[in-house]
């Protein structure tokens, strides 16, 4: 196993997580018996998605030299009604801003984001439906 | 689509993500052009499996009237050595600590997270091989 991360119980729902030497802390909401100290864990696994995207994009675009002002990757979720709840699709917003943004490129760039690098994204695609669209605002 | 995140390039291989209303960063390491501001994108997979799992199982337990002292959840993780780079492999261990905790309690309640409550855990467990053990520290 070559990743690790931990998870320590404070108190009620909250939760200290450790991940690559980082603090993050995790909550349930008032409704469920949370403090609302930190997010959910089910999001979690859009944060993954959106990181690892968004990291290849902008490292492929800068090594195509295309410069952007604003980039933004918003992530939609869908969860089944039924327990165990689960996300059944997830749509990924790629958002840019810049001086005369070649579309071809940034399609590009996603494109090899989504088929090539992105490996959240590739396991993500087994088990759920999978969609995004890019805007240049 | 009922669950949403966002993320915010901020500069390099940094962004601000923003979930449930709380602010989290993302960085890459130094020897891929990051500038170590925030944990990696792919862990976030092992904290949304292990908070999702440790609400489950800290909430069952309160509801056994079993009172633990001390819980924590750790997730170590395999990832494939090729591109897409993803999880191949999760092992769960749930450790606790206590005054004579009922060791059949614990695994009642960890059994009925990743049978029946645990969304994350059934959707990895569809594309990964996802184990679990249990330690009374």
């Amino acid at each position: 196993m070559n990743e690790s991360i931990n998870l320590k119980w404070l108190d009620k729902m909250a939760f200290e997580g450790e991940v690559n030497g980082f603090k993050i802390m995790l909550d349930a909401s008032a409704d469920v018996g949370g403090t609302e100290q930190g997010p959910r864990p089910k999001p979690m696994m859009m944060v993954a998605l959106a990181g690892c995207t968004a990291m290849d994009v902008i490292s492929i675009l800068n090594k195509m030299r295309v410069e952007v002002d604003h980039f933004n990757v918003n992530v939609e979720g869908e969860l089944t009604e039924e327990h165990p709840k689960q996300f059944i699709a997830m749509h990924i917003t790629y958002e840019f801003k810049g001086k005369e943004l070649p579309m071809d490129k940034l399609e590009k760039a996603v494109q090899l984001s989504q088929d090539k690098y992105c490996g959240v994204s590739a396991t993500y695609r087994k088990v759920m439906k999978l969609t995004h669209e890019i805007k240049i605002l």
